[in-house]
């Protein structure tokens, strides 16, 4: 029957592994013959593709259990997939800290550490500081850094598809910096880097407040908000990873910024001052009518810089994090003034894993990009159009 | 080798039949040894397979030259894909017009017919519109009804996926029409409705201003701006099918309605009342101060909406169609302002299909839909994950 069968052995053999590897990590352990059953694929085939992933460290066999070979006569054989036969990274480069989670092949969290960086630290005091997180993890977790298999970095900015900074205003010294090359030097696996939005948009559909949605918005709230939005399930970086960038939008026509519109003093807030922010918000609860009148000028930037995304790629939810969203008073302006405006308003709702989403998302990166590598079929075998 | 060829032989018909198909489309005519070699099926296979397509009126033997035949004995039999084995069409239904476009099964246009609506027309009157000019398109281009494989049809608003209009306000009894419905009892074959900012999109990426970009936004520039978007090639419809319905972006926070920022008497323009608009932008022409404020007004409107879009999207390449890009002064301004405020500034180009994009874009849609149920193999053939 033409091409589809009479092609590329070697494809063909890649094509069968994955097919075994997928049915092998969807099972706790499996024998040949349930192989078999779930792939469609003959027993000699499956006996070939089994012996290679052994010999690549990918399966293993498992002891038999004493008590099924007692009664069955000798038990047939099982096998497991090793998520154990490599490490990802998940990397969270942010203003006021970096951090990182460790995780298997299979994605299950085995470690987490961070460290706090001053929001003025160079980029070089930055990454160093990664590298000392970094180093902490894998001694503590017991895994060698060779036995990683990808890492995802996330960082504020417009990431270049290599991994180089396009636009970073947010850390000092970040603004074309080849952080995906910097990143490499130190991994000898492949390094991924994202925009941090975008990751946390990642991180709460794989595990967050949005797993049931393949359409949603992740608004990382703060003084300069960023967004990232996940289409259909995937990742929308836009022509150039500049999508969701919607912190210049408030340049245009409107006469004050977010620093000043939370100021109680007349004088702007530090961009990056969350505390000053944290105080803002804290005397409006206290009934400070001064600080009242500043969250609501701060609340109604928000609304419009999320009503814009909103209209623009009609999610069907929109999840607020950042540091703006463990604030009082962020959400229920939010849901009434888009339901208000919008054509069809989206589910408004909080990140499930506040500051972890960043690292989370970025590792979630990694792990697909191992996935795509170890079990990718899909897309594979297609004729041509 | 497993379910990839041991499986389901009507599917692998299907896709031998899709993959000749194919085949013959992309070349004018081929012989039985040309598919072969092209496609990578068996001899047997291949004379299986065109024998059912011509069965089915989809391929016909050409006859053979008279020179070939002299020279080299009984020449090989010739086939070529009927193109003519099929018809589709493209709907517009504006406020002001209705006009369709038609063609064969290779996208070829056919033949054009429009009318003139009132925008004040009732539903069924614009419907009756459309109905005659479809009649008068088919009877002069010697097209049967029943010839009709796909029918596709724009419309402003939100359309549901089913092609009810969920809200149109700019059409009098729209909102809550099941046009999808209604137009299905003219035809017989599948009817895709969408919104017409979407369609015009698709148009400029197939045939218009964008065949170079598979990112691009269009806008439909009016007095109640509207935008479609392709992303990675693919028709962006959003959530709920309101993606891009950014008209409602002035409300929010911003005291003025479109209609009042070009107005030169105090009095908000109608809407809809492209006459009027038309003279402000000539009044600005020809030097008229007040009527220069109002188009600078309008402009900085339109610029903050298409802004926002970008931010969120981050397009290649902004495509202004609509009646508003007929007027002179809104590229450079956009252009300008854009590489102000964007992070990374998309390329922003006048549609080059002008009125003609909303229904040629329909007539695409339609397409798409014959195609893949004719052509399609990409993604049949994937192993599961």
């Amino acid at each position: 029957m033409g091409r589809l069968t009479g092609g590329d052995p070697s494809l063909l053999r890649r094509i069968n592994s994955a097919v075994v590897l997928h049915a092998l990590r969807g099972a706790e352990t499996a024998t040949l013959t349930e192989i078999t059953r779930i792939t469609g694929l003959s027993r000699p085939t499956v006996e070939g593709v089994v012996e290679g992933l052994m010999g690549a460290g990918l399966v293993v066999e498992v002891a038999a259990e004493e008590g099924v070979a007692r009664r069955q006569g000798r038990p047939a054989r099982r096998f497991r997939f090793r998520a154990e036969a490599g490490h990802l990274l998940g990397l969270e480069i942010g203003p006021h800290r970096v951090a990182a989670v460790l995780s298997d092949l299979d994605g299950r969290e085995l470690g987490t550490g961070e460290r706090e960086v001053d929001e003025s630290a160079p980029a070089d005091e930055r990454l160093e500081k990664l590298r000392l997180t970094v180093a902490d993890l894998l001694r503590r977790a017991g895994v060698a850094r060779d036995s990683l298999r990808a890492v995802g970095a996330a960082s504020p900015g417009i990431v270049e598809a290599d991994g180089t900074v396009r636009l970073g205003t947010a850390l000092p010294g970040w603004t074309g910096l080849a952080l995906g090359e910097r990143l490499r030097r130190s991994f000898k696996c492949p390094v991924l880097v994202e925009n941090d939005a975008n990751t946390a948009a990642v991180a709460e559909h794989w595990k967050g407040a949005a797993t049931d949605s393949d359409d949603l918005v992740f608004v990382l709230a703060g003084l300069s908000p960023g967004a990232g939005s996940l289409i259909g399930g995937r990742l929308h970086r836009g022509f150039g990873g500049a999508a969701g960038e919607i912190g210049a939008l408030h340049l245009l026509g409107r006469e004050v910024t977010p620093e000043s519109l939370l100021s109680t003093t007349g004088e702007p807030l530090h961009p990056l001052d969350e505390q000053a922010v944290t105080e803002v918000f804290a005397h409006a609860r206290q009934g400070d009518a001064q600080a009242s009148a500043a969250v609501e000028r701060f609340i109604r930037r928000l609304v419009h810089d999320v009503a814009a995304l909103v209209l623009a790629l009609d999610p069907e939810v929109v999840v607020i994090g950042g540091w703006a969203a463990g604030l009082d008073g962020v959400l229920e302006p939010l849901r009434r003034e888009l339901a208000r405006y919008c054509l069809r308003p989206p589910r408004v709702i909080l990140s499930a894993l506040g500051e972890a989403a960043i690292a989370t998302g970025a590792l979630r990166l990694a792990l697909d990009h191992v996935e795509e590598e170890l079990f990718a079929v899909e897309g594979t075998v297609t004729a041509r159009r």
